[in-house]
């Protein structure tokens, strides 16, 4: 069997847990498999080339950031492959352009093009444990790129998807995908399977097990991979297309992401292109929004109310935009509140379930809990609530809808 | 004009003095000047690397060192383009690979098969300063390779080669090749110019400014170059093929090297074949001998001594090999000491001028200081001396050939 194997920089942050990744791929590769790792920077690597580049100037070049940084997982990669030597295995490591990784040319965030995967292949017959760099790959005029945040998840699922490998495994210092987060709700229980629109709406939603743009990368590639630790032996949670045969269940999964701060724009103007002229500015700000809720305007008032989500540290900035635009726009008022949490229930079940919006609203009514705006998808609904219940608010919606 | 300058580790050792490098860049640059710039790994750096490698493994693979020690040169590079951007430069750095350095595949010693200098060129052609990372290369087949000791001189001075450069620049943390260290001779003065073979000889004299395999390069291929201080603007030393022109002296330079120790092997049976066992046996060992002396055999005894010079650390080693060899090859004792100087006067000028060893002996004899050894070549000639009477010896050798 080929299996690709991710971990990231906690899991290689040291020498010795780096020998303890190579224990790990010699008992996979003892038991016959070929094995490809992918391998971050060690922990606080990069932050350190980040703090020295960031010495010599403000805003540094974004290809000469990515040479900078590519030189992280570089280090990585020799240094695995030596701890497999060690334990008397072949191994040869490949940085990204070596491993055939050939991005678009847009530095620090670059998108894998394609991959060519005949040398890694060659150096599976030959034997070897192939170390591949995660996060980097080079353009086709060989500058060398990096992948952006969560970079190197999205090397292992492209090389695994390259090279048809039977299973990717994602190591992490998480046991797998959670029904919630356990710190908030005692009861929650490890996923055995996940479909990949249930992970996407829950990274969205903010459970922060990995970027949506891996698991894009494997939906659209049919990726099946494991989400599972790197510090024990225990199954990790499946992430694969829904199939009939995957546990059935109204609600997988339920999450509250605490990060996100909530904007109203009172009484702006009900016509065309309001709307439009608010948030391309926003966008424009780079300035991510999320839920986007706006009411019907009422009562002969030729007005609306606009509430939208954001992520909290960008608040300041969007503010500046806000005020910016607010004359031309006729926004009368603007306000914010940092005080909110979002509440998710994901699930591909309530698809085929009516009422499911009903349940969660009258459980939170039970609980007292206000519900400030919804925003559902077909399989998600989330809502924001005060942030002070968000908790207990959490753990009442899990109760009903898992147990 | 096209410059390739060249800066050691110390020159680049954090953000504030890449940033003098930048400045002199910038200088150059503004004069009009093509620049390439090749630098080492920031001081201390590789060490670290190394460091790394043996909580692994104590030998780990070369290929994989190879992969480590790269980064080095690769996180120098980044930051040297930036800081000359952060000075308003067009500036791109290059690996060795990018750079189109091609190397055999003898790792952590590989040697320069070529360079493809078109890319430079044409980065070049469009206005950019081109850092390169020195010491490093990659073979035909795509592994990355180092070059060993001095191999940031020898990017440079190959880069000279291969780009047709006008002038290369080595910048260290002394002023240029002197007379004698001034450290031990106060009135030792700089050399405007000196040729390839005195430089030769002098590195093998243990002069320390550079790798004899960076000089016997540049000899090769014909490149001038100019060793200076990357901390002050005074002009360096030219190294180049002996001229008409160049000065004429007798003596060129005069260095003392403390770091040798002497053996000697007595009653060495005097027939064919013995001296090849015995420096067989040391070089299957990697230990390079330097000096080697074999007085004739007198008085109808058929036995002779041999004495050699080798690096202090390697004794240890010899004497072990020695021991091995001692009872096969029939030699009855086994010599060491290691309080010796070996003190050497070069120059392409004493061809010319006879009695050159004659006035040297003298000078040695004048301040009674006891030769031990005496090795020559064309246009060097070397004396063991006691360490303790090295450098009064040294000083009065000065006096008498240079001033």
């Amino acid at each position: 069997m080929l299996i690709v194997q991710k971990y990231g920089g906690t899991s290689v942050g040291n020498p010795e847990r780096i020998k303890n990744v190579a224990r790990r791929v010699a008992k996979y590769r003892e038991a016959g498999h070929q094995i490809v790792v992918v391998v971050s920077a060690m922990s606080g690597v990069t932050d350190n080339l980040i703090k020295l580049a960031k010495d010599i100037m403000p805003l540094p070049s974004e290809r000469e950031m990515d040479m900078l940084l590519a030189t992280g997982e570089q280090t990585t990669i020799a240094l695995t492959a030596m701890a497999l030597h060690a334990m008397g295995l072949d191994a040869i490591s490949l940085t990204g352009a070596q491993a055939g990784i050939v991005t678009d040319g847009v530095h620090t965030k670059a998108k894998i093009r394609n991959i060519t995967p005949k040398q890694v292949h060659e150096l599976l017959d030959q034997g070897h444990v192939v170390i591949v760099a995660g996060f980097q790959g080079q353009t086709p005029e060989g500058h060398i790129t990096t992948l952006g945040r969560g970079g190197s998840d999205l090397t292992a699922i492209a090389m695994a998807a390259a090279l048809k490998a039977e299973l990717c495994q994602i190591y992490t210092d998480v046991d797998g995908v959670y029904t919630a987060d356990p710190r908030i709700v005692p009861n929650a229980r490890k996923l055995k399977e996940i479909s990949y629109d249930e992970m996407l709406e829950l990274a969205g939603a903010g459970a922060k097990v990995m970027q949506s743009r891996s698991v894009e990368f494997a939906k659209k590639f049919g990726v099946v991979f494991e989400v599972r630790s790197s510090l024990n032996d225990n199954p990790g949670t499946i992430v694969k297309e829904e199939t009939e045969s995957m546990e059935s269940v109204v609600i997988r999964g339920v999450s509250l992401d605490k990060n996100q701060a909530k904007v109203t724009l009172a009484h702006v103007p009900d016509k065309p292109g309001v709307a439009a002229q608010i948030f391309k500015a926003l966008g424009d700000a780079n300035l991510n929004v999320d839920m986007i809720v706006q009411t019907a305007s009422h009562g002969g008032i030729a007005a609306t109310d606009i509430s939208f989500t954001l992520d909290k540290p960008d608040l300041p900035k969007a503010r500046k935009v806000l005020e910016a635009v607010k004359a031309d726009a006729g926004i009368k008022e603007v306000v914010a509140d940092e005080n909110i949490g979002k509440l998710s229930i994901v699930g591909v079940g309530m698809r085929s379930h009516s009422g499911v919006a009903a349940k969660m609203f009258e459980t939170l009514a039970n609980e007292g809990v206000n519900i400030q705006m919804i925003s559902t998808s077909e399989i998600k609904i989330s809502v924001v609530v005060d942030l002070a219940k968000g908790e207990s608010a959490m753990r009442a919606v899990h109760a009903v809808f898992i147990g």
